[in-house]
């Protein structure tokens, strides 16, 4: 674990995205919210914002940070689901495994959701867009 | 969550994978374990291997597991680390999102571990490569 | 904690059921979907559902109980909201503790999302209704 | 989730209750910690606390809360155990929903120490009773 | 992880022990239940119940077991708290690892309740002292 | 628990040990790295930090502490393994639990390691070396 004890307090934000590609059939049955298994978008919304919670328990060296906000949006494209999350905390160190643990596992929360109709769906895209807060100041990734 | 009660109990496999794209420099530094953070393939082995025992805690609709087997391999390839998780159980429901949650949570934690070197790190794959057992039978992608 | 292992695995099967008491205006905006919170039903039945899988967690003396189905479900009625909870598992003990958990986490998150237009709302029930399996047979509350 | 990196630090305290509803056989029971799965009030107590501290992961869209402080307390009344659950913490937000969390819990856990004696007792009661800091200042259930 | 699908389910038994050296002073305030943060014993016992359960999310590569019983014994003796933690399951793997964590986490709790007034109190002995069940038979520990 | 609230935020830091004896076949297969379960000393020292940040799960009175650092160092010694736990924290509390419990849980992890080859190893000492911060100043283990 790095040591911050000796970092600042500073605002930390961090977004983070995934893209779960996903066919035609099965978009238009998560856009009519007609998926068995049930709503997909809402529950990979909450699913995500809860892991967002415990990144700290699944990245070993990742320390534990209070957040402030946890937001998690899903949008549907032509070729597939976009999930954004969102975090904030005023801490020592950055929140970027806040972000990406819970776009991930919206992500694969999608897919927990679709396999049943589309086994073969990838997530093609989890990275970091954004991050703010400490020393190292703004990462904003280029589109 | 889907009632299983009236399935059979079968030997369920599932292999996963996700490729963390690097640059040179990084991949270098991975090889020759001088990461600061410490060892990146033995930490994201670990971490996917606990993360995959956790995977009903984390996607909402995912049914508890007696997991037999976990197992995460990481490979250096030219442009990244491809990361494998396979687990196998005795269930009456398919461990697929085990070995999701596995690849997902390992490919996490290699963003952990290098990104004080490079922040634009992405995940660019995350999915199901095999899965066998239950009534829907063998999913094996092609390459 | 009771020794099981002497027991017979049955099918096991339990429901039970919590009332959330509103007051009529914030039943319009949950039935209108206009909680600002978000949405009062679904994530009152998700987090039900996951609470349900924890209840070993919960409860010290509970056992862990490889649940094959969770399934909550939430009624808007004249005075409030009606949660059930059923769960089932083939078990060597039953799972009325797993039904109760997930009814009372989904009771408390409807609080929770209700709680900035109705902060003195009232849980005025929790209890089990049913109950199958094992030695001691079939509970069945009278209404 | 509510964004609360705009709200102040302030002292927050809140207290939550519960009544299981208990027939004078198994009050007797209790009293006289001859309950045969074990001393039901302080394992109750226990359990209560311990759930308290991990209310944000049971409530999807509640904070993590730094509790500075939980007690839990239960009374044995004419027709039932009183659960209370107090409170507090340093935050930015609220902490109604440990002090509800853990009443629950609590509550449920009497009910898996006694269930076997008296299988269709209710928890009658489950609600706030005294919520401060913030905002939305003090607020005390009448009597 | 070793891969244990091929094993056979047995019945598992495993028991641990853990000795927590404390002086005569603090002695006395636990056998008159006059320690200030609570009953010592039975918070022990708890701990350690709760603890057994969890065992596989602690230890990286455990894997999780049904544990059908776990049960935590507390002495007071001439030099100390001895801790006895004993689980049982069907499963194809033994269940040491739950043992010794029942007894590592019980014993942690004697020291948390006693730290304030005896600092620098140690545990003193943590080990498997029987086991029997699977290929390689019965361990028991010589006196 | 005890109410912390009326105390100061100081920096908070705690040692704590663990010893586990090893016979001499076995400590040569930990130093060539060549325990069939895997890396020994990494493996525990992960387990290790990731189980200090679950203290406040495990021991029930204790408090949910914002740690700054958590270091686990693995020493091979002449007659065994000797773990090392230093903790850091900003809070109003000690952070002594959270020091022995990764000491604890990293020693278990050896265990679990070496468990095949060396059933009957022992933890023959787990203690608190070293406190600083809050009111009662600072303890350090006299040699």
């Amino acid at each position: 674990m790095v040591d911050v004890g000796a970092k600042a307090v500073t605002r930390r934000e961090a977004a983070a995205s995934a893209f779960v590609k996903l066919g035609p059939g099965t978009l238009r049955l998560v856009r009519a919210n007609r998926i068995a298994k049930g709503d997909v978008l809402n529950t990979a919304r909450l699913a995500g914002i809860q892991a967002a919670k415990r990144a700290h328990e699944l990245i070993p060296l990742a320390h534990p940070i209070p957040l402030e906000n946890v937001a998690v949006d899903l949008d549907i494209e032509k070729t597939g689901l976009r999930v954004r999350c969102r975090v904030s905390a005023e801490a020592k160190t950055g929140a970027e495994m806040e972000a990406l643990t819970g776009a991930a596992v919206a992500a694969l929360t999608v897919y927990d959701m679709v396999k049943a109709v589309e086994r073969k769906a990838e997530i093609v895209r989890l990275r970091l867009d954004y991050k703010s807060g400490g020393k190292s100041g703004v990462f904003r990734r280029r589109a």
